[in-house]
């Protein structure tokens, strides 16, 4: 069990732990596809889902660098994992962000007692999901796709449009409301074990009190939900490519045949050696702009409800920036390692095409070149 | 039935017919892997399979071109069916290339008649299959791996070590000669359905009729087999890249959400057009690349017996920059293009992800960057 | 002198005469810039003026391909003078493109009996350049910039804007021509002995029979006047990065010094000539999308009036594929060529940065981005 | 007067205030090259040559962040000045590194009474130069060549053979020691007023007292004097880069022509936005990974004698990896910036090629493909 006075040790080891357990599976589970339900029950288990909610509250107290460390951990090895349990946070933290002083209260305490996992049915862009008003209730029909994580969840965070009402309703209720049905129809191919189907609603009834009180646009600080999921992703993108090159190195060390009569082992190839260095160079750069985004959005975060619209923008551009080279970075190491392993390091054994598979569907959330046209955009217009 | 006396145009014509037809269950084939047996046999009964045999041994009389015309239409869609169609023509000249007249002559004749597939058990990296000599019979044993096309064919090209021989003994047999097992054990993320597997030889008797008299390295002629298969892969490579463009094209027009209010279609976007237009560009550069090696070895070929050492090598340099070229064209294409098509194009009901996976792995034959290296060696040391 | 009956084989000895000489103090005269007046004297000299005129109107009879290998062979050493070549040939085709028949003979003989070179006045974008009508003549007052070849030229292609006219007014004149004031003043940090830049016109009196009676726009031929000076360029694109890539073979080949105690010479060196193989293979792909739009640019020069706008599409499509490509790799070979030289080819002896000034500054004659997109276009829209 | 007190602030306030100065000479001096007189006299009057000596010695007490601040100030502008003064702080901390305290302490205090300019005689690759003992003094005889700021010099840092000893002999010597002649023969394409021409010396006396102590190899600290100069080029890249990214962008906001009618300027022009988005984001990956080699090696430095061989082998890969980044993203920069200009800030009137030039001069000090290569040797043989 997780203790709270040491949790940020604890958390990484636990986390560790975790992904060696997940490690072993991981490349037949992404064949497989589907809803990873022990590997949820691990993560429930390993209290692991209350790490930022603080300790107020129950939970452990941890800060977002915590989750983030726990999220790269788990991206090294399987991606679809890291983005459940991210975006578990993007979800739960919906309530501190948009809600009341009382609905943050109640839904952290609950989740940090019965450790509850968090999913989505929040996609914005699609807009078939329509809420109406019935006396002092809400009526949700309608459906909603690419709702990771929603498969196995305890709480939903749902998005509708109401009429007459330019912001989209938000609400946060139990997955296993009457009405809903989850479907498992995700089949994409990278990605595979988030669970990022379609839900239906019918008739679901939503009360009052579990639609968020401030909605995403009252403050700088709501507006960061925005933010969050695309910082986290960046930790996404930065361990599908870490986890490359470390299963690429390795498996050069170990497997990769020479190719010349002078280097009698392929680590001695010079050519081999030179494109390792413009790989690793690339790595470090991703995680030298990832780390410096984590600075400004652990301070954006202390910094509440008085975060300003500056702050809140430098977040922006720095988690821009860092999504665009990681990307980049990321979708050449999982392609390019192929050639410094040579041909046999494509048996399904190992399963490493994964890491440019999960990397590929997941980098196309937001498209990466209208990122790189609103960096250019502000480049060119501010200052 | 294909008529020999308007071969091209007919063969061009059924080869579409079968691609449509293979285009319709490729993402799913893709997925299943294992053998395509429909499919080859549609490729059989199409007469395909004799598209390059003389027309005095009982073939279509095709040129090479004819034959790598249909490479390309297969690879579009299939590039495990175009890798099995291409490397068929690899196996079936090897007789031609390496054997006696007799062989060359006895092998095109029956199977022209019988419409026979030919695979192989040759991979030269692997020498743990071995021959020794009883009477005037040899007798094989051991194993060998990436035996493509093996499962389902009619004959097999052999390459085995021989005791107190330089050169590997070079033989063709039928497939269901006794002691031969072909295993299905193929199970790599591309190619898919190319029977890439082993093959176990158990006290396998091979006649002296079926040893190819010649072998590799009795002229320049001979050791062209090796260009062959570097040639005939660069079509693939082309192929991979040309379907994939065009499937990305087709789905942008139809399919990718815009992405400003500026542009109210996906293909009026200025960032979107300015980056299939590089595409494009790379893509009309490996068309050229490849298509001048096509003329340089349909001559090498036409001058049989009395290619030179340089000739040869000319060929080899062309083959050489268009494998450098088109792959990684291709590794841009296929990977890029879901930028310009959108998250939705991840989905398993398009498989476009088989493009980036199947060029992947095939192009990893022989590194490309020894395959660069050697350019450049090439390069400073001539003139 | 050149002997008409063997033109091609002469024309090409004759320009390699030149560029060897002109080779001698391209990098010196690349530091002064101005006009090379002695090496335009000896192009005058050779007859190379006339290679294009038709053998009836007192020319070499050579066709586009004899102009182009010329233009090659003088950029690999000097693109500037290359510029002045090939532009001399987009000047001088004009009457035949847009002119009446007798104007086109007219220009054709002149040029051919007196050697005379062309310059221009025509840069479409700088439109202060204006006419007027008096009685029959032509009026001219204003200032063009971008007047490559103007200083020492024997005739100017000139464009003004005239009123009421939407398409502007093209006349050939002499340079010489009472008013005209050809400014020294091109100080660019590339093709700096082009000669581009202004020119005063201060009432200038143009004849009639000066005007271009057909103009630009009266069939698909005259239009092709556009993709000449854009097919001509890259020609110039492609020179040199030809030349670059020589003659940093031919450093490293003798002048390099080793970068690791295993490999003793530079040329041995594995990274090294991964490199060159790559920067090949590039120069390989441009070399062929060049020689592709000359295969179909003659076509269309001979199709004359009867060319569609299909075949003037086609042409212009393979000649921005070309150009895209081109520039794209000149770019990279001009600038990682020290790489493979080292730090002391940086002197200005070598004076090797003039391959990258001048391809940089010539290539963004029209920016390579417009032209991408366009491609891009196309191929979303067309069919 | 720098006043110790408040040195940092008023250190980058005083070098922009001469960066503004040198801006507006930077592109005629480009073209003029030789030694910089005024502009050196301008900084040693500045006190900016005393900015790191501590200031018991009558330093102003900086730390080397102070130093690279200004390197990067001036490196914005004119480059060939930022290297003379960060290369004046790796020829004056080689008495701290490689001497006795005594020594150190000596040539502290002179160079801050004095405000004297430090330049070299160093360039290890070249081995011509030689000295010779003669009872307790040396002679030195022989060329050296790579002299960065030897001209107009007060002191020079001279390396030399001393037979039978593998380590060179390391000696501070005042530039106008009698037979000592500088020459002023650096004509480079790049860096052109670094004054990095030869030097004779003619029995050329030096006193035993002149002689660093314990050289380079005694200590990991004084070996890191090799990372110094590494390290300190990469800022020297990095200010390139971001002034020529500065530079490109002022052009478009104020004169880049707009290249469609959609878009009225070009600063709204998606594909033009979409390339500066791209290019912020390498600026910002170079930045960050120099920062993190700054921390490490002022906390290196701050070691002093107590540095391990791991921390300054962590010092030279982040150096390293930050040098092969920069050195890309800056190539990049300085040649597409054009492209995103318009062809006629190719004019010599703004010497925005000064950029390339400095950058592809400065960036072959050791070839970056050494570097890779180390780098990625490093990868696979660490853990």
């Amino acid at each position: 069990m997780v203790n709270v006075m040491n949790k940020k040790r604890n958390a990484e080891k636990i986390a560790q732990e975790l992904a060696d357990i997940f490690a072993k599976t991981a490349a037949k589970r992404d064949a497989a596809g589907g809803t990873a339900k022990e590997e949820r029950e691990l993560i429930r288990q390993s209290g692991l889902l209350k790490l930022l909610i603080p300790a107020e509250y129950g939970g452990l107290g941890g800060d977002w660098q915590d989750v983030l460390n726990v999220v790269k951990i788990f991206a090294k090895v399987d991606s679809s994992l890291a983005h459940l349990y991210g975006y578990h946070f993007v979800n739960l933290t919906t309530p501190h962000l948009t809600g009341s002083e009382k609905q943050k209260e109640y839904y952290y305490r609950i989740t940090a007692e019965k450790n509850y996992f968090w999913g989505n049915a929040f996609n914005p862009v699609d807009m078939r999901l329509k809420a109406r008003k019935e006396g002092d209730k809400y009526i949700l029909n309608g459906i909603k796709t690419f709702c990771s994580g929603s498969v196995d969840s305890d709480f939903l965070v749902v998005s509708s449009i109401f009429e007459g009402k330019e912001e989209p309703l938000l609400a946060v209720i139990p997955t296993n409301r009457i009405g809903i049905t989850v479907n498992n129809d995700w089949n994409n191919f990278g990605q595979r074990q988030t669970d990022s189907g379609s839900i239906h609603f019918d008739e679901v009834v939503v009360e009052e009190n579990e639609i968020m009180q401030k909605g995403f646009n009252h403050s700088e600080f709501s507006k960061i939900r925005m933010n969050i999921s695309s910082f986290i992703l960046n930790h996404l993108y930065l361990g599908i490519a870490e986890g490359a090159l470390e299963a690429a190195v390795n498996y050069t060390r170990t497997q990769t045949r020479p190719r010349s009569p002078h280097f009698p082992r392929a680590v001695d190839d010079p050519v081999i050696q030179h494109q390792y260095g413009q790989l690793l160079t690339q790595l470090e750069a991703a995680k030298l702009l990832v780390e410096k985004s984590d600075i400004i959005f652990q301070k954006t975060w202390n910094a509440g409800e008085t975060v300003t619209e500056k702050e809140r923008k430098e977040l922006e551009t720095a988690t821009n920036i860092a999504k665009v080279f990681t990307i980049k970075a990321g979708l050449d190491i999982t392609s390019r390692m192929f050639d410094l392993m040579g041909s046999r390091a494509t048996s399904n054994a190992y399963g490493f095409d994964r890491f440019w598979r999960n990397l590929r569907t997941m980098s196309l959330h937001v498209p990466v070149d209208i990122t790189a046209q609103e960096l250019g955009r502000n480049l060119l217009f501010n200052e």
